[in-house]
């Protein structure tokens, strides 16, 4: 299965009060990976791929999440994120945030492959993905 | 157990390029109302909370979100938060997202209750949580 | 010139590691408050206002802010906007967040009422304001 | 003076139902760009920094900026930010944000060096900016 890591430093406005990550934040990073594990499947910008597939989009149907190691501004992190099922209509990402060898953060999500009602966004419905995409998420 | 409630309005600044809520900010709101619970509780706001307890915060340990329905700008939705397990040094808190009568998202989160090293805001330890204040959870 | 005033509560997720606002929020809440006087002049919701006009929103073209007291999470504060100019395309809102009666941030912005090219989101016009909203803002 | 530059790319999470980037995130991108020019000026990141020196930070006094070409997700853009003024305990910073060769945004910011007072977070004081890092903002 295919799979995209990056670098990125934590920002002074992702931390809270606290001085810690405001967690919210964290999947705000994973939706930016997904994207760009999709676009290094698909080879397409996002707006590239909306347009060549004729598509809505890949909300989230479901995600977990578990926080073991605080991060706090100016640490460098990296996040990997791999397909871990692709689906008739839907698929699974599994993201890891590290610091240094250890885990920070995980989340494992569920996406769909949707496209819309042109007049009612609220009437999105889940629509089979195309097959050399799918093709390309496996890692084939 | 106790339960807080809010009505709140979909901005536009909430929403994606798809014109639905970003999923990031849904844990925004579900965070603040997890502080709007605790304050109920307590009858403190956070600020008088953490200087009454002497405590760092009480970060999110895991959570698992599902997003059945999605909401648009200038809608309107109801979060309903509530305690679901009160434990010595963490709990547990399910969020539901109403539109109309319909569950559009749904959220459990496990939060730890923790003391920071003064130092060191990464080395953060789970401690018991106050006797007076897990009553006050559990509706007691 | 019609203008429009919420309270709302900073919330710990507005709040950066020194514990007060971080300024890009203090836009977010200006950019909905702008929403609300709109809606409050025409008496329809963004999505009913987009729909009703035909038109592609209302950007920034630039904005003035000045941060004099700063806000921490849990502070209730009062942001009044109101209308200061409207012209034939573009429009000038005021903005005056309040700690009490105290003035911590005021900023000025403007905005193009645009519509847009149906292919080109970059290719934005700026297009003259329907007669009868640009008498509501006046206050006429 | 001394100035910083990075390149970026549009996330969808920065941008807003018409497609384009949510003008608040504009100001975080900004913030970030300030606390790397920082960080280039005296060789350590912001906590080391603020250690260091001793200080609660750098508050954005106020701000200008204007909004000429809007940027959509998958775009790549570039910002460039400059010290422009270097006074007693305050400094400005001018951002560019270019398309290509164009500029879409600019903004110019006045941040004051400050100091807290221990219990109280709503009362900030401007203090001199330490001589060594005034001099290297200057790029002397």
């Amino acid at each position: 299965m295919l799979s995209y890591s990056r670098s990125l430093q934590i920002e002074w406005g992702d931390c809270d009060p606290a001085g810690i990550v405001f967690y919210p934040r964290y999947f705000a990073m994973f939706d930016h990976n997904t994207t760009m594990l999709i676009s290094k499947a698909s080879g397409l910008t996002k707006p590239q791929l909306l347009k060549h597939y004729d598509f809505a989009g890949y909300p989230v149907l479901s995600t977990q999440a578990k926080f073991m190691i605080p991060n706090i501004f100016g640490d460098t992190v990296e996040i990997e994120s791999t397909f871990t099922r692709v689906g008739r209509s839907s698929f699974e990402i599994r993201h890891e945030l590290k610091k240094g060898v250890k885990i920070a953060v995980e989340a494992n999500e569920v996406r769909a492959w949707v496209k819309g009602a042109a007049d009612d966004k609220t009437r999105i419905k889940s629509h089979p993905l195309p097959e050399d995409l799918a093709a390309k998420f496996r890692g084939e």
